[in-house]
């Protein structure tokens, strides 16, 4: 971790497994905060707490709990997250303001304000801890596996970095919701900007993967930082150094998370090329990862290429640039439809290198246009369904 | 089936079973005709050719192929398709504006035209044949029955009919693709009024139905009609009889694809009540059903009203309308939710009756707004998983 974040976790009973389920990220001398909160009309109480005060860019901790995601749970739950919010500001000394929350697991369920409170007397007994491996612990729900990254560039003559960890297990796990991102970071910078860049790279990262095509009610991703290194932030190679490594540092989260994914075998990456515009490449990517059919034939390994051209053509504005005349197709290399006509391929060659890998790469290219976008899925799997088809 | 439409189907190869896999319905005496076909970008060769004659409204015949959708096939495919239309106007003594043509099953591979001429000649030796079992039997992909649907109606005096057949097994079936519907009615009609009927009843139907959100790239709907009643179309009692008449007959063949859904085991019924609009309520019926987390809890029989809320809240359009504060949620008539708080009912009673049923019905009141939409869907079972996860 970064020098000057202090994290802990700890086991308050929110968890019938006794496992971790509350903690917190603390950064005393935050300079700056970025967050990005789930798009889901329906949010949870958590969410809608952190969501008044992110746009101040004033966040210092976050204060969060595993278990329960605190969500359609009434007026008992919103009452029940404010309590949350005002226990951390308390114990760590800060405003409301600096204090963002976050819930994550069962929907629907009480939320218990008394864990929370005895839980949190122990956790903050020591505000300053360094316990990363307690702190991820503390946020996973059905997780098989901790997610961190660490990402540094030599910019401006000095070492800066981007740290952070991540849960998520789907855009919705079993019985409930939520990935989160928790990112660190230390350059001097203004909130604004660090929203800005923060926001650009969520969007072409957390935002382009999809384990179910479900969308959390409490997903949450923020960044704070601390103001160590100096940036010139007028010089474009300086600057675009500095967003290529926060780029890097959730994509490598969003990767862990997709990796991560209910039921997973194989990762599919999809990479939309020569695309008009950024809005349309995003459909078709998230068309083709979310498509069912695909997804069953890359559990196969299956090179099935029907089914990513279909994919692609039902996505919303394929009218301006699927093209079957004008379209490419590869999977993992191996060109499959080109300029409207099948390309004869060794089919029993590719599916064994398909079945045999535990990553399928596969690029559209449209040819009307310069625009790249790429997104991660998984396959669908019968673990998938035994994982959620029931959550007692 | 009613007077004066024959239709016949007979094996001529295409399929490697030796089932039935070539058929024709024809209505020498049609008035009028309307047609439907997928929204999907990428088109199927037979698509783009009765997409060219449709508007016209004159298809007094439809010749189909089943085993082989003739989609993303090249110029050759194309070509097929052009001779298919042909031979079929030739056979039936008609022009090619009269002729709409359609193939479903595998894509990607090439149509024999050698078969179907081969069996054509057979086909068309009768072309006033009246086996009804012969033709749908003939237009089956992975179906594991036939679906047809028979309505009448006494209006102005008259008994009104339409009757028609139908095949699907998912918006996308195993190799490939493909909803039909094929109908045939009696009354005098012209076909702009025909089409502005028949498309109507299809958005409210087979558009609000899915198995799996994947769009076929041939799906074809069809209506032809014969001038045997006469209506009174001012007269909005008759014109409304009509049109629930026609509603009714898609309706129910829509229904019956979904349970033939590929591994449906449960099918789900969802109406989105008191809404501002209907594109909205739409989008919310097909989040629900397309949501994998609503499908495997659906199958498991499992009350888990949260997952249907969240797939309500990522809806397009769901800012406008869905609010947890005002929203009300029932599942099989079970109230679970109301004014932003959770409704306490009987959950292992619920779930053994959801269980033991066959249909689960989920029914969302917005509280802003008078929209009635429907939908139809299926759950989602390890079975959809073996049948798509190749196709060899």
């Amino acid at each position: 971790m970064i020098d000057g974040v202090y994290l802990d976790g700890i086991a308050s009973g929110i968890k019938l497994s006794g496992k971790r389920d509350l903690g917190y990220i603390f950064v005393p001398d935050a300079c700056a905060s970025a967050c990005v909160v789930t798009q889901n009309v329906c949010r949870a109480a958590p969410v809608l707490i952190t969501e008044q005060y992110r746009h101040l860019g004033k966040f210092k901790a976050i204060f969060f709990n595993s278990g329960n995601a605190n969500m359609l749970t009434g007026s008992a739950g919103f009452k029940t997250a404010e309590q949350m919010q005002h226990i951390a500001a308390d114990s760590l000394g800060l405003t409301l303001e600096e204090v963002a929350i976050a819930s994550t697991g069962k929907i629907s369920e009480p939320l218990s304000l008394d864990k929370i409170q005895a839980g949190s007397v122990r956790l903050f007994q020591s505000p300053h801890a360094q316990d990363s491996d307690a702190c991820m612990a503390a946020m996973l729900t059905t997780d098989l596996v901790t997610k961190s990254t660490h990402q540094t560039a030599i910019i401006n003559g000095q070492t800066v970095e981007v740290a952070g960890m991540a849960k998520g297990s789907g855009m919705i796990e079993p019985n409930m919701a939520t990935m989160f991102a928790f990112l660190v970071t230390n350059v001097a910078i203004e909130s604004e900007l660090l929203q800005a860049i923060f926001s650009r790279a969520v969007a072409d990262t957390f935002n382009m993967i999809s384990v179910d095509s479900d969308t959390s009610t409490n997903d949450t991703a923020l960044i704070i930082s601390r103001p160590v290194c100096t940036i010139d932030w007028a010089d474009p190679i300086q600057s675009d150094l500095y967003y290529k490594l926060v780029y890097q540092a959730c994509r490598d989260l969003a990767i862990q998370i997709v990796r991560d994914g209910e039921g997973m075998t194989k990762l599919m990456h999809v990479t939309v090329r020569q695309a008009p515009d950024v809005t349309v490449a995003q459909h078709i990517v998230k068309a083709i990862i979310n498509s069912p059919l695909v997804k069953t034939a890359v559990h196969g390994g299956d090179p099935n290429w029907g089914r990513i051209i279909a994919a692609a053509g039902k996505a919303p504005g394929a009218s301006a640039c699927v093209n079957v005349e004008r379209i490419a197709l590869s999977i993992a290399g191996t060109c499959v439809f080109q300029a409207g006509e099948p390309v004869a391929f060794d089919t029993p060659t590719l599916r064994q290198h398909l079945q045999a890998s535990d990553t399928v790469a596969i690029e559209l290219m449209l040819g009307c246009g310069s625009v790249v976008v790429e997104g991660w899925g998984t396959d669908l799997s019968k673990t998938y369904i035994d994982i959620n088809v029931a959550y007692t």
